[in-house]
Parts: structure tokens; C-alpha cells; sequence
């Protein structure tokens, strides 16, 4: 089977730069998949991203050696299973608040007697290879979100389950539950102490540290705690900063009619 | 009908910022017409985007006060009319290099008696308006893309073809026809004389002057020769830069593994 | 924030008009929003219309004023918080009998502390626009659908939720728990006692009493009840009965071969 | 193979009712071809409708006994063979004005040596059944719009061309080259003229005498000069004004707020 | 309403060959279901298939008289009422290991007072006919997959749920949860036993005894313990082996280069 | 730029198998792709197949060493240019039968001054690389198809068009033309007589001998001749035979109900 890059290198001690993709252009995907991250995140919860636009983002990754994680609306066993069945080499888990929460998602990307994964990866032996079902239990990497003020409080409870293999915080739904604005926070204490938390827990239960970086500072600052899975952007951030410069560029000398 | 508004800004003397959308993805052409462009230019040319991906970019756009223009592959009726008949306020048509192609052009773009336009404006009622029949001819916009050595040969026959409304002057092509590269050949003064050439005729023969603008100091260039629609960048132009630039920028501090 | 019109109609004692759209086509979506409606209830419950159709239809529905509301398939809080991050300024969700649906399906619409939406409106801020976060919870119409004969016995318990802000009666499934047919039974008591205890509670509750009314008569007798939502028809209603009329109307003088 | 109804019912002297299908909806086919209509046009020239949308427009009639046919947006050989190929058993040209015009589309309709159509009919099979070979070229009926001032001057060497099945005439293009408004003509002694002129050629020359036909006064006025297909109504239509009225009707009882 | 034949079959003591549809072409669909199968599945749990082509293949399907079944991902009720509102004429539900499973699948695909299903069969009505209220509660047939080995421990309890319509045993899964290889082990006793155990249930209770068949000794095997659904193979199964072989017996006269 | 190793292998005197992918599902085609064929050819012709649908196909292939071929359905430059764009490393024109069609072709291939291909090889350089513009004129292969008598009769004139790069010979339009059936005359001598005139013509004049080849006895005697691009065969092809013989295989022992 494959490797999963993101696994080594995060075994090897490095630190994984990870794409986020959020939407539903599969050649904008392949396009983005070939600047040279390490890892392309597709994105179907805060997207306009169906089933199928994300497994043709998954087909388009795939030209590429960068690993495909896919970020599942809800934890909702069957749509788990189905990114997997696509071709993912890791699911990320949104709003993951309790160990129970955490056991549901953990069981859903396993086959038995680990978990309760069904049999039928349609792509995944396409991606991964013939030995597909021998080797998948250890090659695809389970990541939740923590996100919330009450995830941090139950922290090494929800860490602990096995299987887990890693986080990806989200800075902004966190914001919000620590009361705070979700964009405009990110050099706020409240949540820069709940980063912390949250990286330092992942060092100690051996589970890799991801997090969404908004901008270089919050990621070096997240590194700094144990982060070994940061990303420098997003295709709709991309395209909002890069149209809104090139306009304003031009208007500089081009006066509004 | 509704306005016009590339029209209006021009015949006031104005310069028509126009941003380029040639992405499959509707979303992203709201994004990016929200940004503040005076007309948006669907690509369907050199895209991944074909007549139903086109409607919906329209449609998208229809959310924002920016003017759609449509660029067809082809000098191709049908395809001409379905744009129209869309709702595109503006077509451009490439690879015109004869005062016949330019008339074919022009022809398929309006109502008889002044073209053969075929009637069924699905969607132009709904954008223009319900007295769309009555305005259309005096509302759209035919744009022809010079950008062969042979079209600036024959400049002032093809612009003198009645009807029509504009150039979208083609930098690439235009290259490719003098011998040069197309994408590294902005400064050489082979392709600025043709630049020159073309933005001149058409100030000669009162039809916009339009241009691919690779950047702000081709602009600047343009406009000095009386170009009056240039444009600031495209989707895919920013997504490219933007994913290089944020990956090169954490880069500099996560060594690659 | 754009302005939630339905929310004000109602408080201003008014009475929203709201055409149904169920077909997977946003031209057609454009073309009955443009008609005039109110608001438009986009269907993803009993409608050939999925999240990507879904989405088209609020870009489309988004070129004129009416107002989007969305009707989920079930209360399933990844649904609910897509339809929101798209655009929708209202949520209905369906089958909810009982005070613990109705918190959940609250939960799910609001940000926290009111509830537990999770952040990244992608859309919401270019429907709404760059206020949505602070605008965003007082903006938001959640609905739920009283559509049992269990709902309407605990129907004290269910509209004092707080944050729930209207019902949706529905006819059809609420004369199947009567035990009546749910498209013959419109004139039965049962059915119309149903409504008028709807009704009223809504207004004894404060929420907007809305309601599926499949005839100018039903709609009539609801608003005397107090229903302050009615639905003049549905894509799927008027293709059916148009394109019946028109074969009849010609079959009276065209007979059949 | 499957009979061409359409054909039998012409050649026994009577009148094909046929539908007209504009949208992008499959489901929505299906549920118009249910309605009972002899034939249905799924019209790809001024409609949000592409090659994928027609094929699968083509499906769902075909769970009917109604007879497809397609309206291609232009004299163009390979839309006109993949129309055949996808199980279309009638074809209309548009914009047919000359011998020469008439006689290329017929050729794209036939197998050699009646014409030039390429093999590779993938639903034409499924479709018509596995004799679709040999009995193709007797079961297809090529159709042109005749539609313009030019063409009706030429009308008796357009419809001499062997192999031509019929017209569409199609009044709206027709009253645009005499000078009138497409929409508001039908009874200007003009387009009857053309209309009468058309119908009485068709018989003429033995070609189906079909006929695009607003209302049902203009349908039967048409029959009396020997109109023998005449289309009730299409999608665009019924929608529009079924939703127009249902919002009249609720307005009516209900003030605009 | 429209027969289900898989049904009738069923009940006269024959035996249902189902073909097994995964993917997303309905054109394909309606190619396999021509070929002559009394019942085709569509599979959306492990197959390249959302909603939107879960509803082409049915239209497509219904060209043919096999009986159209859907394999749903999940006992998640709003996907089981929108493939029966969609036309299916059978539901598969996986991983159902206990009774209280088995209920809500149940309850989901029934209308009161038998279950809870929501009212708007949008498609149904069109495949089924007119009176689909009145026979619907008698016609859908809900099958549930065992494929587990709780399930099978409990399969009295299961099997006894009234209402349950008959069983779709899943080799695969039953196989990883025996501690088996799911594509090697069809020959293995641990499997053939608990095969052996499910069909005999099924008898017993009076439900229609289905079961995924990789082979036709398999089969034989399965119908000897009383199986009366199997099926011949998958169209992912068919291309795979079918341009496998192609590959190799060209490759036996031709070199790779 | 990636080689392109059709080229390759021929220039080195080998033979290429191509497989044949025509259906509408990425999965499908990435599925075949990963078999093992030197080469996929995509077909546009006579497939349910539209541009949306290439390019996915394109992508799905591109993450597997076949190159990837396509069929376009006509002679017409903007959808040649457009699958070039797309990352096509060889184009298949249908129905050229003489040198000016052949001439017309291969302009649209490439780049001035050899031709008039209009830059903007979006996805070209995705897969082919940065230095497209430098080596595409080297690397794309422009294929005819020799499908006609007049083009046997013309073959000297038409293959010896400067750039031209090989024929791809169609069996069943040859058939046809020749009054034969285009299925059934695979052993015929006219048909095998214009193949071996073919197959001679194309090693004179130095361009890739390639024929559809519907099995394999037909297959070798090509190569006898000279062919070295070959096909094995097709996704529509293994479908049908696949499903037909699994459902022959079961009903060996399952009578018909």
C-alpha cells in the first residue's frame, strides 16, 4: 500500500505544510496539488463540496504525490466511511467534544476488530494498492477537531482513545466558544492558551498536532508548542486576497468610473 | 433594459476594470464579482468551463452590479447566441483576423435586420429585462480579439465592420504569431508596436479598446495608448501565485522532509 | 447584515408570500424568484435537489430580493449548518415532534453561546454580507415543521424553545398521522383543527405561524387562524398542472391518433 | 426497431401533440412526457441545456412511450449525430435557408450512401433495439425550421431536398426577418401569410408540416392550412405563467408588505 | 401502483437475479438494464454515486421493466425516504446488528401508522402510478444487510421486526468481522455458516432471503439453503475483469515496449 | 515536457494497446487507466461524453503512466484546441477525407508558425510542464481517422500533410461506406482490403499506423499490415459483453420467474 507521507514525516519529527482545498473545480485541485505541499486538506464542511466534487478532487491530488486528507462535515459514520472508501489517507472529524464522540469517529475509520469500517474501498485500492485491506488499519491517520472550550477541558480523556491518530484544531469555532470573534482573535491569550493546551496534550499522547494557521506568526507560534501539521492557506483565501490586491493595484491608477 | 455599463463608462471616456473568471465553480465568480470589478470576463476559451458552467458563473455574477462579458471558444454562431441568449452583455470572440470573420461575428450577434440572431433570450430577459427585444442591439457588446500578426495587418478593414463594439486585444497569441514566447514577451517592443497599433485603430474607429493586461506596467502602457478596458488578473492567475507565495513563505521556516 | 425581510413582514403584522422551488434547475430557480414571491422555499426533503442544486438555487434566487429559506431533509446538524453557510436566511426542518428535536434543531442554527453552529459561512457573507458573524444569530429564521398528530399534543412544549422563530405546518404528513389521505383531506376537520391549534399557538408563543397551503381557500382560512406564511404553489404543482392544461386544451380539438 | 410514432400518425393523416422540453431537469421530463403528449422536442438551442442535460432529458422520456426529438442549436454535423446517437428519433435544424443549408443537415442525418452520419449510435440502440442498422435511415426524420423571409421565398427547393422529413416553422425568428416583434405577431397577416405559405409546401413536397405554435387559436389555424404537429406549450412556459398566476391569486387576499 | 416483481418472484418460490449498478453513468444503467436482469441494485454505500446520480440511474432503470433497488449508506432516515421518494422499489440498509436497528430502518420506509415516513414520493408517483398512497405501505420491500457476526447471534430478534421485507446478506463484512479476508473467504465454512444460517432465518420468518453472490458456485450454494435474491456481478466487477483481460490476451501477440 | 510515449514506442518500432474509455464516470476511467494500457483513448464522438466529462477523464488518467488520447467529434478547431488544453498528448479527428480537411486539422494542433493553436494550454502544462509552449509543437500527436472509400482513394494526398501524426482507421464507417454492415464485416475483403492499404500507406509516409480493432484476429492481421496502435478494447464493450455472460452464467441454474 501507499505510504502516508504525513505519517512519516510526523514520525520522523517533521512538520507536515498542509493545502486546504475547499472547492468544487477539480482542475483548480490538481493545480493547487502541484505547487508542492505535502498535503492537500479537502474541505466539505465550510465548502460548496458535495460527495463527488470531492472525489474529483481526490482524483486530481492524486497526480500528485501530496496526501489527501478530507475534512468530513459531521461525525456521521457512512460519509467517514466514504472518504475513505475515495481514496483518504486521513479524515479529520469536525467538533469532536468527548471521548464518546471520539470512540464513534475512531470506530468508523477501522475494519474489524478494530472498529466498524465496511468493506468496499471502491478507491481506495485505486490509490492505495492491492493490499488494501491488509494494510489500511495502519496506514490511514483518524484526525478530530478540537474546538471547543469543552474539548479542552476533557482534552487527555478524548486523546487517549486508541487509534486516535491526531488533531487539527480549529481556531475558530474555538474562538467563539471562548467567547471571542473567530477571525479577528488570533493574538488573543485566551486562545493562544488553548492552542498551547492542545498541542502540548498531542506530545503526550503520541498523536499528531495539526492545526489551521490563519497566517506565519500564528503558525510559528504553534510549532513552537509541538505543532507538526500547520497550513499556509485556502484556494477561496487565495482568490478573495489575490482579486481584491490585483483591483485595488489597478485602481491606483485606473479612478473608479 | 438594464444598463449597459462597459458601454456607459466607455462612451464617458472612462477605463473598464474587468476581472477574469475561468473556473467551473459559481461560487468562486460571486467571490470574486463581489470584489468590485465593473465587468466580469467568463472565459470559455482557454478554461475548464463549458456552456452549463458558464450560465452558472452568469448567474453568479447577476448577484453583483459587475457587466458579464463571455469569451466563446470560437467564432461559432450557436455558441454566440447561447451566450446572448444567457444573458452576457459582452462577447468576445477570438481569433479574428479577417474583415469577413469580424462581419460573420457581428452578424451572429444581432437582430435582423442588423444580424441573423435567432430569438430565445432565456435568460437575457431575466438579466435585461422585459423590453430585451426592443434594446438588445443598441445594449450588447461584440468584441473581437486581435491577436495575429495578420489582424494588425488588416486593423482598419476589420474595425470599420459596422456593429461592432470592441477589441480584447490578445497579448499571447499575438506573441506566438511575431516569433515570441507568449508569456515572457511583454516588454519586447515587437508586441508593444502591435499593442500600439491596435489600441490606436480602434480610437480611429470609435470601438473599445480592450486588452489582456499581464500586469499593472503593460496596463499603464496600454492606457497611454488609449486602451479603455484592461484587466486586473484572473481566478486562476491568483490561485497560482497565491499557493506558490504562501507555501514559499512558511517554507522559510519548515524545512521540507 | 443584509435585512431578513420575512422576519420583518412579520413583525410589521404582515403576511409573507413564499413560492416552493423543488427542481434542480437555478435557471428556473432565477426565473420564479423573479416573479415576485416574498421568499422562495428552496426543498432538499421531497425534491430532486441536492447540496450542489441547493446552492445553485440560493445564487440564483440571490439576483432578486426574495428572501432564501431552505427546507433540510431532517434534522441533522451538518445539513443545517450547509444550508446557513450557503446563504439561507431560514432553515425548515422537518418531523420535529418533540421539545428535545426542536432544542437540537435550534442548537444547530445558532452560534454559541445560543447554540453550538460551528464558524465558516462561506457563503453567508457574501449573501449577508462582512457583519454576519456579529448580525448572523439575530438574522437567522429557524423553522421546524408541525406535521403529527404528536407534535401538535405537545405543541406548548416544542414553540417554547427559545431561538425557535417559526413552524412550517405541513398538510400532507400531518393528515397521514389523522389517518386521512395527505392530498384529499384539506376540508377535514381533523386536519383543519390541527392548523388552527398550530396557528394559534404560534402566536401565543411569538413565532411565525407559517404554513404549506396547497389552495387560495386553505390559505385563506389559515391566515383567519393567524398564519402569517403562505405558499402560493410550487415548481413541480405548476409544470404539472400547465403542461396537463395545455395537452387538454388541445386535445379538444386535436384528437388522439 | 422501435416505430417513429410520430412518423405513423402523419403518415395516417393525423396531428402529433408534441410537448416542448427546455430545462435541465431530468425529473422534470419525466414528469411532462408522463402527461400523455404524442412527442417531445428537448430543445438544446435557447435553452440552459447542454449534451449531458439532452441525454439524460432523453432517458427519462423514454420511460414513456412519447417520441424524442431534438432541436439542435445550429447546422452543425457532429451535434447533429450525437443527438442521433443518444437515441433522438427526430432532429430540427434551425436557421435553414437555403438547398445547400438543407441538404448538409440531411446528409448528417443518414447512414451512407443516403447521407454521411459516422456509426456509433450508443443509446440509439438501446433505445430503438439491436436492428437500429438497418432500419435507421427509414425511421429518423430530419426536420428544419423554416423561419426566415429568405427562406420561405426559397421553399419549394428547400423542401425538394430527398430525405428532408418536415419543418418547424417557427414563428418567433420568422416575424423578427418581416419586421415584427417575435412575441406579440401571431396574428399579423404577415407571419400568417409565411405560415399559410410553409404549411401548403409542406404538403406539396410530402414533409411533415410541423409547427411552433404559442396558443391554441393559432394551432388551429395553422391546422387548417395542414399543420400536422403543433406543441400545446414547453417547461419555460408553463412555469412562468403558473407561477405569475398562483402569486396574482395569493396577492389578491394578501397585500404586498 | 406498478408491481414489484421482485416480489411476485419471491412469493411464487422463484429466485430474483439482481444486477448490482455502482456507478455513476446513467447511460451505463441503462445498458445493464436491458440486459435482462429481473431486478437491478444501485448501490450508493460503496459506490462513486451521490443523491443526484442515484436518481439518474432510476430514470434510467425505468426505460426497462427490471425492479429498481437502492443500497443506501447508512440506517439514516431522511436517505432511506429520499430513494424511495425517488422510485426505488426496495431499500438496503447496512449494518443493522440489532432490533432496535432493524426498527427505525423499518419505520423509515413505511408511512403511519405502519412507520414514519415523510409524504412527498416526487418520483414515485411517476414510476409507480397514481395510487401510490394506498399501496405503497404494500409494495416497498425493506431489506436490511447481516453482515456481521452480532447480527447473526441476534438474527431471530432482527428478523422478526414486522414489516421487515427480507435480508441482503453481505459476504464481505461478514467475512472481516469472522477475522477473514472479505474477498477470499468465500469458501471458508466460518462464512459458509453463518451464509447458511441467514438464509435458513429468512425462511423461517417469511422474508425474502437476498445475498451478495461473488460467484455462481456461491450461489448455488446459497439457493440450496434457500436463496431466493443473488446476483450475477457489479458493473465495476464486469469493466474490471472484462479490460483485464482484454489487456492480457492482446498482450500474449504483443510486447509491452 | 513529459514524453509522450505513443510516440515513443512507435518510433521505436513497437506497438501501442490503447483501451478505450467512453463513459462519463472519472472512477471508471482511472479504474481502466490503472490496468496497464500504453495509452487510453477518450472518446467524444460516440460516447455520452461531453467536455466536462473529458477533462475528468483526463485527470483521472493523468494519475497513471497511459497517455492519454482524444477522440473529438469533428473537424472543428476550438473543441481541438480545447482538448489539447486539457492535457491531450494526441488528438483523433473523425471523417477526414482529404487534404484539405487533414491540412485544417493539423493547423489547429499547432502552434505558429506551424499552425494557429491559440495559447492557453491550461492543464497542458499541468501535465505536461512548464515548458509546453518550447515542446508541445514536438510532442502532440495529431491523428485522422481513415474511415470513408474517398479517403482510401485519396490516402497518398492526405497523409503526406506536413505534421500530420498518424490515423487511427475506423472499421465501422469504413463498412458502411464500403455497403457493408459496420459490425458484421470484419473478415470481408474490401473491408480488409482499405485496412491493408491503410496500414501500407501510413509506414510510406512515415505517420503511426492505428486501427480500432474489435478483436483480436482482426488485431493481428493490422499488424501484419503495419499497424502499431491497437485497441483491446472498450468500457462500453466490457459492460455489455460482462453483464450479458454473468447473467447467461445464472440462468444456467436460476429459471426465468
Amino acid at each position: 500500500m501507499r505510504e502516508n507521507r504525513v505519517k512519516t514525516i510526523w514520525k520522523k519529527g517533521g512538520i507536515v505544510l498542509a493545502g486546504s482545498v475547499n472547492l468544487d473545480s477539480p482542475y483548480l485541485a490538481e493545480l493547487i496539488a502541484q505547487v508542492g505541499f505535502d498535503s492537500i486538506i479537502v474541505d466539505m464542511q465550510h465548502a460548496p463540496l458535495d460527495y463527488k466534487g470531492m472525489l474529483a478532487n481526490l482524483q486530481a491530488i492524486s497526480t500528485t504525490p501530496a496526501i489527501p486528507i478530507v475534512r468530513v462535515p459531521w461525525n456521521h459514520p457512512p460519509l467517514i466511511m466514504q472518504v475513505l472508501d475515495a481514496g483518504a489517507y486521513g479524515v479529520i472529524c469536525p467538533m469532536v467534544n468527548s471521548r464518546a464522540d471520539c470512540q464513534a469517529f475512531v470506530d468508523a475509520c477501522y475494519y474489524a476488530p478494530k472498529g466498524m469500517r465496511s468493506w468496499g474501498p471502491i478507491r481506495g485500492t485505486l490509490y492505495g494498492g492491492p493490499d488494501y485491506f491488509e494494510q489500511a488499519n495502519d496506514t490511514i491517520l483518524p484526525m478530530i477537531q478540537i474546538e471547543t472550550i469543552q474539548a479542552i477541558e476533557r482534552i487527555d480523556e478524548i486523546l487517549s482513545v486508541p487509534g486516535l491518530g491526531g488533531i487539527y484544531f480549529g481556531p475558530g469555532d474555538m474562538s467563539i466558544t471562548l467567547g471571542l470573534h473567530p477571525q479577528k482573535s488570533y493574538e488573543n491569550p485566551k486562545l493562544l492558551n488553548a492552542v498551547e493546551t492542545a498541542m502540548k496534550a498531542c506530545r503526550k499522547h503520541g498523536v499528531l498536532a495539526g492545526i489551521m494557521t490563519p497566517n506565519a506568526e500564528f503558525a510559528k507560534q504553534a510549532i513552537a508548542w509541538g505543532a507538526q501539521l500547520v497550513t499556509p492557506g485556502s484556494d477561496i483565501g487565495w482568490i478573495r486576497a489575490g482579486s481584491a490586491k490585483a483591483l485595488a493595484d489597478f485602481r491606483a491608477f485606473v479612478p473608479a468610473s
